[in-house]
Order: C-alpha cells, then structure tokens, then sequence
C-alpha cells in the first residue's frame, strides 16, 4: 500500500468494514467474550460472559457520552480512595443500588421456615468479645437497654446447641465503635446457643442511623434526593456445623423507616416487637436498671440446612 | 403482637410475603428503580435506572454467590487503591472489559467519511510541550524515527487550518514517560494544521507494550489467559471550533497484534503504512539521520461537525 493508497482507506473510513453500526457494537461484544475462550475456571468464564454482556447491554441503551464515561471513572477512583479498613464505600454502593441484597435474595434460596437473610453491612469486624448468655453486649454503648432472647433450631424444629451467634449493633448516636478513629469496642459480642437452642443477651433498642455519607456514595444520594437513613436494626450472624450461615438483622416494630430503608435490607418476617418496658419494671434476669426504661423483643431462628 | 405471636411470625418467615423468590428478585429491582424517583436531573435518572436494571440482571443470571460478591468487592477495593495521579487501573478495567470502546462506539456516531475513533487510554497527560510543524516530539524518547504527515480536513473536503493536534506514543521500551517515577517528558506533543491543513512531525515508529498488568487487571488478564499487550500504535486527539473533537490512534499494517489487541481498541481503518526507509535514505525535511533506518507514515483526518 502506498500513501497515496492509504490516504483512499482513510477516507473510507466508515465503510471500511461495511458493517452498520449496531453491528458493530455487537461484533465487539463478542469480541470481548471471546478473549475470555481460554480461561480455565469454568464458573469466571461464566461471570465475565455474563458481565461483559450486561455492561455493554447498559452502555447501549443509555448510549453513554464519552463525558459520563469519565464521570464513571472519576466516581469509582473517589470510592476507592476513601475506602480503607475502617470504610468500605464499594459495599456502601453496592448497597444503595441493592446489589447487596439482591446478592442476599439469589445465594440464599428460602428453605422451609429457615429464618430469612438480609444484608451484611460494612461494620461487622471479627474480633468481638465473647458473652455468656445473658451477657451485655452494649459494653458503654448508648442506649436503651434492650432484653434479647429466642432460640435456634433447624427446620426439623430441633433446637441447635452450641450455635455461634454474632450480634453488632450501632448505638443510639448512630454510630458503630468501628466509625471511631480509636479501638474502642461496643455493641458487639458472640455467644453460644445452650444445650436446649436458646440464648439471650442485654443489647441496646436499634435506633435509626444514617449510612456513612460524607462521600461519593452520599453524594449519589443527595444527587437522587434519598434519604442516607437505615431502618433501626441489630445485625445477627449464625454459625453451626451443617447448617446453612444465617447473616441477617432484626428490625423494630413501628419504625418510619421501614418502607424507606436505604439499603433495602428489610423484610416483613425479621420486623420484631421490642415491648417497651415503664422503669420499675422487673427484669428478665434480676438486673437492676434503676430508673431506666428498657424494652425487650424474642428472635427464634431456623437455620436451613447446608448447601440447600 | 406479644412474644408468642412474633415467634410465629418468624417461622412462617418464607411466606409472609407470599412472593415467589422470582418475584422478591424482580420486587427488589423495582423498588431499587423507584428509589430514584425523586432525582431532578432526569437523565442521571436514566442512568441509574438502566444500571440498576442491568446489574441485577447480572447478579441475577449468574446467581451470585455471597463469596463471589465479596471477590468482587475485594478486585474493586484493590483496584482503587493501585489508583493514583500516574496510574489508573479503573479505565485499564474499562478497556480489558471492552466498556471504553463500546464507549467510544456508541458516542461517535459514524459520520460520512469522518476518521473513526478508538480508545482514549490513560496516559494522556494535558501539559506536553508545543512544537512546530515538521518538529520532534521524541523529547529523547528511545525508538526508531518516524516521519508522519496528514491533512485535516471536514466532511465536506474543506482544509482544517488550525486545528489542534495532541499526539502522544510509547517508546520502544514499550513505556509512556507517564509510567517513570520522575518527570520526564517523552513521546508527547501538540502542534496546529497549517493553512491548507497540512500537519507534519517527527515521532517514533509504534512498538508494542503491555498495559500495565502488576495490579488487579494484570491478575485478571492472567486468570482469564489473555495477553496484557496492546497492538503497536500512535494516539491523537484533535480539535477544531465546530467540530467534533477525535480521539484515536494510527495502528502499524502487518503488527501481529491486530487481532488480539487487549483492549479491543483496532479498526480497520486506522492501520496504516509505517514504510520502512533504508539508512540513508533522504529525509523529507533535510534532518540527518546517520546511519538510522527511519519510517513514514500517512494519516489523513476527516472531523464530523460539531453534535452530529
Ligand atoms: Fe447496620
Ligand atoms: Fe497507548
């Protein structure tokens, strides 16, 4: 080919391939899947396919500007760079767009009356302390105290002895000990279910908080007109051999938040009543609270069996 | 409602919505979309609409599992935090996935004779220096000089004076001076058409790199078995009052990598001739290159209008 030659090609740009533009775009896409023909995890192969597909799928349709390609880039570079061990803005979006709880709805298949699950959340850590049953797990936390208490079984009906139960909380600030910048731990413990499935524990009456919005996922919602607030909750996580992992919360009867719940966390079976206590009223185990209110609320849980 | 009857109404959790997990799958997404309802920019409002419907469709299709979800968050966290003011690994992920090039698909719609576009990429800095027509824009960049030369033109044939062009490449070490630890300038400059449209400049015959593949694309690139190299090429954008702004490359006639460029960036129309030029050989503009082999390219640009 000479210049002169090339200059023509140049010209014919358009034409080049002869191929209409949808055409085009759909050539790419599979173009891209089929770089991916030599990848040797089977179930990767199949998630890049199926990504691949349904990123384009939304590039097509919005037909995205090269300008709002660069707003993408740009807002995923300021979650990234707010995020460290203590925030975690990736699953703060993923929340908000309820890709977390649709995660939640497709991984876990409902199983008899196996107790339903709802969303993780970015403040649960590790390394919380343990409590006997009847314990507190407020240690200074905020808060109303509240009685908790119920029993794990499975869906046989028969109880689960030596369950671990992991419960967190934020406290009546609406914060938990993790959004401090020093190490203090509250709202937070596990416990063991006893021989007979049951458990209870002193924690705080959930109140309402807002979702960390001071960054890039704030600004998505002030850019939407919603409201950053979770509907009041105490998060549990369940463990026990050959049962299925149970992460999900409990909501309070009668909160306005409910329907507005701004990671979509909240389902009609995990709403409980926490029976507001007058001061003077005895409690459960003795404890004397002086002349505090408390409220109490009962949480029985069935596990569904593992890899159902 | 007492404790007796909340503990009925936890186990009859599966049913107190009397949905199909289908329909709680499709619920959520219409209550995510109706979520967006009070946003006051209206294509935001699109957007977000679309994506939402797209990423649950994803989620939904592969059936994602709670680890998978957690992979991804943990891909994306990595991501952000290899990303800084010299490296971006959100559009290296953009390209690897073929979003940037449906991007640029879908936003430059073709227009009669009117030079294709293609991938922006992220070493495009906007300080490089000016140099004149027939200038080096080598800076001492390594590689083997090449000779190119165009006009600019609209889509009517009408000379383009004046016309702002940005031209940046690699050297032969396959690195842009962007990816050096220090602030060397290298491969890049801008120059303007002339009168008729004419441009002209020294730069580097195009070698192949690999995009830089140490981070969490590399990994996935890897996991995936494909090549991180892109197919050798030049990168312009060029920019004139009423018109449509390009950004492209000119790719190399016989590079082996055409057809496997790794972030699908090839058009047909943008592979031009590098004829190669024996030692020796006269130099179009007198410059004496010793016993240097040198190339020549020819790469005419037609600009769309401005909003077409
Ligand atoms: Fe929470
Ligand atoms: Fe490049």
């Amino acid at each position: 080919m000479t210049n002169t030659t090339d200059t023509t090609a140049s010209a014919t740009a358009g034409k080049a391939t002869g191929l209409t533009p949808d055409e085009v775009e759909s050539q790419l896409i599979d173009t891209v899947i089929a770089s991916f023909a030599g990848t040797s995890d089977a179930r990767l192969k199949e998630l890049l396919t199926s990504l691949v597909t349904h990123l384009h799928g939304f590039i097509r349709d919005v037909r995205l500007t090269e300008e709002e390609w660069n707003q993408a880039i740009n807002f995923l570079t300021a979650v990234g760079h707010i995020t460290d061990d203590r925030r975690q803005e990736f699953i703060l979006l993923s929340d908000v767009l309820g890709a977390s709880m649709q995660t939640i709805n497709v991984s876990n298949t409902p199983y008899k009356d196996a107790t339903e699950a709802t969303v993780f959340g970015p403040f649960f850590v590790d390394d919380a302390p343990q409590i006997d049953n009847g314990g507190d797990i407020a240690g200074g936390g905020v808060g109303q105290p509240a009685w908790v208490e119920g029993v794990v079984r499975d869906t046989d009906g028969n109880p689960v002895p030596g369950a671990r139960i992991e419960v967190w909380e934020a406290d009546e600030e609406g914060l938990y000990d993790v959004q401090h910048d020093d190490d203090r731990v509250y709202g937070r413990a596990f416990l063991f279910s006893e021989d007979d499935g049951s458990f209870r524990f002193w924690g705080l009456t959930p109140t309402p908080y807002p979702i960390p919005d001071d960054g890039p996922v704030g600004a998505l919602l002030k850019a939407t007109s919603r409201s950053p607030m979770r509907a009041s909750h105490l998060h549990f996580m369940v463990t026990a051999p050959g049962l299925r992992t149970l992460v999900t919360h409990i909501f309070v009867t009668g909160d306005e938040l409910l329907a507005t719940d701004s990671v979509f966390g909240v389902k009609e079976s995990l709403v409980k009543d926490f029976e507001q206590q007058p001061a003077g009223t005895p409690t459960p185990d003795g404890r004397d609270l002086g002349d505090a209110t408390w409220s109490r609320a009962r949480f029985d849980i069935v596990l569904a069996p593992e890899g159902v």
